[in-house]
């Protein structure tokens, strides 16, 4: 007979762990089955905390304090002499920080009692999961309920074939033992320009090659120019419409990639390339034949706004179903399926997701752009103000930027807010608050904010849809 | 016959230039008179802009880049030979922050057509103000209203009289030219905290004496407790119970302060010392005796919850009024009484103004505490985060801190927001948001916080209220 579980949650990345912890939470008997290694180690937490969010952030701040010693430190009066990078250093602090975090959810299973197995898992008919570990050993487990949360793995493209340290995805990026003096980035998404942030910050000459004609597309497109000049101003390249035709390894550990845009045929010679084009659905070895999962055309897992799978009794949450790969996304859904299991009416309010960009300045919003307002033909009135203007700003040397916020033109209900600017992946918390508790932008021209803080800028936002703002001439 | 406008504002600090220009937008002719001079140039922005929060926090801001650097840089994998201080650059940084800014609210004024002059204003009867420039030419104006926006000075001890630049308030300790060994602070409140840890982290020994037998008396127990040892850890040397006897400058540079607390007298010797122990309502020469406006005990301008005075067609605002002297409290209530001149219904919400001391880490709330809640016999449930669990805190190594959130205990109403921890000072608008729009701390558990953040922590402290948290054992 099968090991009998309430829930068995397959993945312990952020979707898959929140689910398992708010199951045990509520009473729940359960399992967590996850196959991520870092080198020979079991490590729970995913591809954000092993090789994403966290070890992206960390380098983040590392090559951010860098670059601020470089070219802030003597305007603050605080002198240095040759400023030397220690790149393994660098690397050390953010894998203690990783691996201190993935800790930390080994020792919340346990307080939590949830069971946790390392290594595959495939789910079969009548909600029975095949496991095998690492040594080849096999088990079945059986559940009242089955939580999908395998995650997603990044796309590897046919002309650019990943190639040991020199051709790498976002994971490979992140390990890297010396500076590249010649980065080339295909993809000028989210992960590419955090990548591409950090190793210019280090000193590399980083060139992004992205096919789309327009930055950033899903952003506001306001907002999305801002963020281009400023990041090309910083030194990174973004070559728009730019095709990869091929990615030429030499021997000489040069590489030469070969693409076209407008204005005809190129080739742009780098000695590192990372490929950031996107992630796909881990989903090639999670179910047998035998399990009718619908799935969408693209590999996602076919899922209701509650995130019931076509079969009863299974969920999937996170990368592998439809809506943001965002590790908080994830979480919100796991968090909802455990409680709906547990017979609870949650909901997830996808139109109030925020979205973050870990560049400098940041980049974060949440709602719907202007664009999307045209085309939806929503009548709305727009306010916007500047960091230049904000006292905080100036004080931090980070002046660069601008708060948006779109409401309806009859309502005033606040639409969408859009922020390029220093901390704007927390100020955009500001916006998600006030938009789930349905706040009018005149509410927010209301309100108290502390002087001198960033956050004025928000208010100050609110206060110019109207012409109230007091800092606008 | 006098120069007549709509509207007088005496002082032009945030309280008084906000009102200004909200008057301005409203189509008011108005008049502000304004009498602060930064050495010989006239500089509008008042305490605030001139002396008080944004050079304090220009300063924080480059002293805590030279601890930053000086404590974690060789963490991050950033090598450097000694660091130098050039302490002139670093107050000339902060004069142009300063002086930028003041130029700032000049061009507001202009762009609003407000006019503006600088010199002695003071009321007199039926609404004439008279005015005396520095050149000792004297004018009179007469407006339909007045507002009174005079702001507040430093508090003189009379046991420790101010001394050129050895015995000083808060502004002298804004510019001194040398690092001072020894520094003593006279008061322990977010003033003497935030000019301690700016000497203290260029190379200064700092010792606060505080009259009080407790740390930050009006801040939740709780965190103030964990402050006091944050604090005191980074090397400031807290003395409660205090109470100073005299200060005796010694001719050859050292200032001896005796002082007593419950274990007896003592004697500290310094080098410089500031005194931090309050400011009062700078209302000597507002006005005349013909005007009958009434004042409190302590000096204030007695108003209602609209700033009206006790004479029609004449508001008070900002330090002159009862509440935290808080620069964001002046603002809004100059922007209230301006929309209440001209004819609208405006309040605001004292209840919901934020505060904030810009140590490290950061200390901010809204609301009532916990010692106020079981005073008032209000029935509460708390909820508590710690930022060692967090992953943006981590990753930015300013994982010391908590977010505690308070709510109703039937309601589940959220009634005050503590936080110390990283960026407090804008986490905390978040919970400004959520408690105007009467937010219940089940409404913050049901919304998505981006991932990493360190508004997650919030999330978390919402979470925690109800045994929820995903991050905590």
């Amino acid at each position: 007979m099968a090991h009998s579980y309430d829930v068995i949650v397959i993945g312990a990345g952020p979707a898959g762990y929140s689910a398992a912890i708010r199951c045990a939470q509520l009473g729940l008997h359960t399992l967590c089955l996850d196959r991520w290694r870092s080198g020979e180690q079991p490590a729970l937490g995913g591809t954000c905390l092993n090789a994403g969010c966290i070890p992206s952030k960390a380098l983040l701040e590392s090559s951010q304090l860098y670059q601020t010693l470089q070219q802030q430190a003597a305007q603050h009066g605080i002198l240095h002499d040759t400023l030397r990078l220690d790149l393994k250093q660098m690397m050390q602090r953010k894998e203690q920080i990783v691996s201190h975090l993935s800790r930390g959810i080994s020792q919340l299973f346990r307080a939590n009692k949830i069971d946790h197995l390392h290594g595959d898992a495939t789910l079969h008919a009548e909600h029975h999961v095949h496991f095998m570990d690492a040594n080849g050993h096999e088990t079945t487990f059986q559940a009242e309920q089955v939580i999908l949360a395998p995650g997603s793995v990044p796309t590897e493209l046919e002309n650019a074939k990943w190639l040991e340290q020199r051709i790498v995805n976002s994971a490979g990026a992140l390990s890297w033992e010396q500076v590249p003096p010649r980065l080339g980035i295909i993809g000028a998404g989210a992960i590419g320009l955090e990548l591409g942030s950090v190793w210019q910050r280090l000193g590399a000459k980083v060139t992004l090659l992205e096919a789309q004609d327009q930055f950033l597309t899903t952003t506001d497109r306001q907002i999305a120019q801002q963020a281009q000049r400023a990041l090309q101003k910083q030194g990174l390249e973004i070559r728009l419409n730019a095709r990869l035709l091929s990615c030429q390894a030499e021997p000489n550990d040069g590489i030469k990639l070969h693409y076209e845009d407008g204005e005809g045929k190129h080739v742009l010679t780098v000695d590192r390339v990372i490929t950031a084009v996107g992630r796909q659905p881990n989903t090639d070895t999670l179910f047998s034949s035998e399990v009718d999962l619908q799935l969408d055309e693209r590999g996602f897992i076919h899922v209701d706004r509650y995130c019931a799978t076509s079969l009863p009794g299974i969920y999937a949450i996170g990368d592998v179903v439809r809506g943001p790969m965002l590790a908080h996304k994830g979480s919100a859904e796991g968090v909802m399926v455990a409680e709906r299991i547990a017979g609870q009416q949650s909901e997830l309010e996808y139109q109030h997701i925020p979205a973050v960009i870990y560049t400098q300045p940041e980049i974060a919003w949440v709602g719907q752009n202007e664009e999307q307002l045209k085309t939806s033909a929503t009548p709305y009135k727009s306010g916007q103000f500047p960091f230049a203007a904000n006292g905080r700003a100036k004080v931090m040397c980070e002046s660069h930027g601008t708060v948006k916020i779109l409401s309806h033109a009859d309502s005033d209900r606040i639409l969408g807010v859009h922020i390029i600017g220093p901390h704007a992946s927390e100020l955009i918390a500001q916006a998600v608050i006030a938009m789930e508790m349905e706040a009018s932008c005149d509410d927010l021209t209301r309100m108290v904010f502390a002087h001198p803080s960033l956050s004025e800028a928000l208010h100050e936002a609110a206060l110019a849809l109207d012409g109230r703002a007091i800092h606008l001439p």
